[in-house]
């Protein structure tokens, strides 16, 4: 079973591979009467876009978006919403040398020994690059969720270098390759990556992603559970190997007294004093900001030589050669972005389904 | 909306509350013919029983689960297998104090939040008692599975106190209260905890599981990757705050180089070098063991006074009365065991369908 | 694969066999602070009850139903709610015949075909009991539509003995134990249906359920359609081998300006000149009454002698012996009445989901 | 909410509006290893081509199908299949005089009461232009029940003028523009139709579709029965009104020793004496040949004026210019053929999934 839609009423389908002629997605269960046109997309899509900084991959991808359904006269009609990006940049070529063998670390023997066949060419299914449909169908989303919810991420680590929390700036975040909050560390990850990238190694990194504004009430108890939907979304980000709501793993250090976030009442508004949760108890957002962290690992595509096997299963030392990410978790923070903004999107319409809407 | 149920083909739907009549699930999509009875689930109900140690409830339950449908002659039939476990040792009384105030750290308000109106006793549908009925149909989950794939789980940290994986054993884990796979920590554990207790606090932990003998090729990529699934099944368990595959957080730390697993034959299989991927590749099993760790917050239920409001949203302190687990990591081992096996049977049944039996 | 739920937000799962201890169904996704009682649902199990005149079997059962979670304080708390009906009257000894052979035109074969095996007692899962659970789902489905929302349903035909629509009655529906609506027939369906009985035989019939006061603009196209999901929940009724909806079958006899409702203005609201839509067009409800019929076949369980074979694949004759409904047309009108109240009650959910609440 | 997806495991997406640049559909859970090329779809859609005789629509399609994922060297790789197809004959000015009013009998009116918008160019979304994508991923889903199954359709009735069963040959329907398998009656329609274009007019008409060579064993009950899901897929096909499997409403005037089909064995294989349950008993397949009937509301664009109102609510007239079928029926034979394809497909993966493979 191949399983290539997510969300139950705001509902994404994607589908396309790295080197065909194009990739896409549906957007069904959109709510009527949003103003949409390419123009809300595009700049979510330019922020993923690879070939922008030394920092990623070079392919030089337009990403340029065409909507093709859905909507009329501007406004979303309820019907589903087909986008479409041509790929423009494929060079097979620069592939070539993977059609036999497996990298290690990669997807390339799992799709093989799944489906007995995979489309190489630069990852096919596999391929990061499906993350941009996420992207815009993060658009989407947030045109759902409005303006009074804020979803923003940043990368918070890359290797052994985390910011310093104390740094935070959501305007620096802009104003640097790396969507990093903290502006004394962006030159300490600028010459680290350069020399992780002249050596042809790969280096993990860690993406924080908050989502601000989001009213009480949100998730399914209990097998729909806010912090378990969002989990999903994120671990199933290319190369993310772990994802944490709130404290996280930190949370098994503390006692009961001090992970327990306090209630109070203020200006006529519950509040908390403080966010150990993360925005989430018992599956049900609580009306504080949410926040996840997640990790990448560092991409397989290296040009260091790694043991590994071809097709007949021969042994064979791999190297991928052509352009690459150094670090893929820099591409991932807007791909985080809008994974939590489908599935808040979600969760409304599944929120105002049962409840109806106040 | 609520949602209730998990899984595509292997699917689960439980009910109940802690204190109501009884707690149950109905399992559907059970290949026919497994020879099934109450002993085969019993056993594992019996590893997450309350009332065992001095580490965690003394709630009473004698959790004797009746199968009342879906078997004949002794197998299963095909048809929904509904399970019912009757709830003996309710106290009602035990939690009158926490019907109008909302314990910090719990699901109580926002249960309240959603939707208007809660089942106070003894925290209701958000009570982990809930957790019983995964592990009932983990017990149904393996037998689909068979017995070439092994599950098991261990407690691998308590507070700031990690066990050291050197010691690592699995017939320690029978042995002790704690699951503990590491002999040398127990006593350690065991002070460490009676002294929480004594406090009237609680303490996060960390539960590791993993699966061995899981065929390569499980896994429904791009949006039912068997890795998110995984993460989606942890982060839904009750408290559960944080979820890792693999090197996990870790894999942020590594180059590249570091992180891919080599590929070998060995013996005309396919083996790899190392397991930084926990057995997981592209969403897709690899063959080698999965491995998955989570981290649980300390419980809520506390005895020590937090600042909170009630219903009526005047300012209270609260104080959990009654019986409580110092550590719910500690019952959350056979529950993440659990929610694996069932998230495997799925799999492995989505995989048939599309590929077909070999 | 067993599929045993039905609906999208308001879902229904059933479990159970006709000789077990117990059947049972968890309804998920009911909204909360809903009034709900037991009381609630046993007058419409009591009118679907066997045994309540000789035109139905004398199986002898209660039908008491239970309701075991989600509901606290009289009121729904939107978790999920479990009811249960114990098996009171079972007699095994009257299907003994039927363990080892085959009843021509009953599921008997075919469950045997798909699974290897069945529970033979009273026909296990396919039997007609599983309706019961319908029937008590239904209940609580038109506490969701509300009081402005009207679902009845009568039985049109028994054999080729149709009602006069001239003649129709609600009121009438509820004095005899046809739910006939044409008073002046009912006595001619008695001695026909005594006749048939007599014989050891049985008979075919339509039912007709209408759905009044619905609102305009639900379904889900287009593979949600309101009128695809009605034909589904009909067809998938025991016996059921047709479904139409408005004027159906005869619809391919008109001409289209014979078929299409003109629409008017009147005291400022959207009116049809005639609904041989059915209230349906698109997919979507038009706020006309909702009109569907179905036909149910002649039940297989007869005392005439059918050429059939057993298990060991050699020839039998085989004869129902025990207690059966001549025509069990008659007590799928409450069944079809409960399948339209859940189809309403899941699209209203799922249009409030989209477009929100007005 | 909006649903466009059908199939559980075998599962189509489908997009576009009649009028907008193209529509497409995503195929996914299609096994890998399938040669699928645009050759294997493209000659089911001409078969339901506008513009090929004066019975059907003028308007003028090429329909040419795309490929643009999941295919690769000639082979389904186990990833989503996007088909597309440009619209390349709108002539949207045709439609100009209803984007203001309501068709009587169309969903025009319905889509604008649920969605408070609609693509009124061409019918929009509510076009059964939509049924191309359902043909071409019937297509796929012919390749996946492999030559042993066949699946046919043919036109059996237009208004009062049923064929002779007496008469029925496939081969007569490969040979008119009906799709009509009694060659007796092909004049009679041709003149009937072609008065009925004439006057402006349109006509109902059923259409008959049997599968042969149907594995015994599929359906999914007891909510995912094999009859209820080809009752679903039928009643979704645009204008269809009512739908019969076997005896259909038929089967109301048989008494139980009629309609129950014999069984025997006949060279070593189960058979039976007639088929009176079309193939399905239980919601399983038999493995006799599957019939289902469908009827087809005549169309409601025609050029003989209707009261209606406009979107400002005033009594308007309505006549619909431009290019319409006489008889939507005809085009719908091959539409169900494709609905047949997607449903047993889907029910074989579905089968496979629980009981494995044999």
């Amino acid at each position: 079973m191949s399983f290539n839609s997510f969300g139950k009423l705001f509902r994404v389908t994607t589908w396309g591979e790295s080197h065909g002629p194009a990739i896409g997605c549906v957007v069904d269960g959109c709510p009527p009467l949003i103003p949409l046109s390419e123009k809300d997309i595009q700049p979510w899509l330019d922020l993923r876009r690879p070939g922008q900084s030394s920092f990623t991959t070079m392919r030089q991808e337009a990403d340029q978006v065409k909507i093709l359904s859905g909507v009329f006269e501007g406004k979303t009609t309820g019907t589903p919403i087909s986008l479409l990006i041509e790929n423009t940049d494929q060079r097979s070529k620069d592939y070539s040398n993977i059609a036999q063998s497996y990298r290690p670390g990669h997807a390339d023997i799992t799709y093989d020994m799944k489906y007995g066949i995979r489309d190489y060419r630069g990852g096919g299914r596999s391929s990061a690059r499906e993350t941009a449909m996420r992207v815009a169908a993060g658009a989407i989303a947030r045109l759902i969720l409005g303006n009074k919810i804020t979803i923003r991420g940043a990368l918070v680590q890359i290797g052994d270098k985390p910011i310093n929390p104390a740094n935070w700036s959501w305007d620096t975040v802009k104003t640097n390759p790396f969507f990093c909050p903290d502006a004394s560390i962006v030159p300490v990850w600028e010459e680290y990556l350069r020399n992780i990238r002249k050596e042809g190694s790969s280096i993990g990194a860690v993406i924080e992603v908050i989502a601000e504004g989001v009213p009480a009430g949100l998730g399914a108890p209990i097998y729909g559970k806010l912090d378990a939907d969002i989990a999903h979304a994120m671990m199933g980000i290319n190369a993310v190997k772990g994802v944490e709501i709130g404290e996280g793993f930190n949370a098994a250090l503390l006692r009961g007294e001090e992970n327990a976030d306090p209630i109070y009442m203020k200006d006529g508004e519950i509040t908390f004093g403080s966010n150990h949760a993360g925005g989430i108890l018992g599956g049900i957002s609580t009306g504080q900001p949410i926040t996840v962290r997640f990790a990448v690992k560092p991409t397989s595509s290296i040009s260091i030589p790694k043991p590994s096997i071809n097709k007949a299963c021969e042994a064979v030392e791999v190297i991928t050669k052509g352009r690459h990410d150094p670090c893929v978790g820099i591409r991932a923070v807007p791909v985080g972005e809008a994974m939590m903004a489908c599935v808040l999107a979600d969760h409304l319409l599944r929120h105002r389904a049962q409840i109806g809407c106040k």
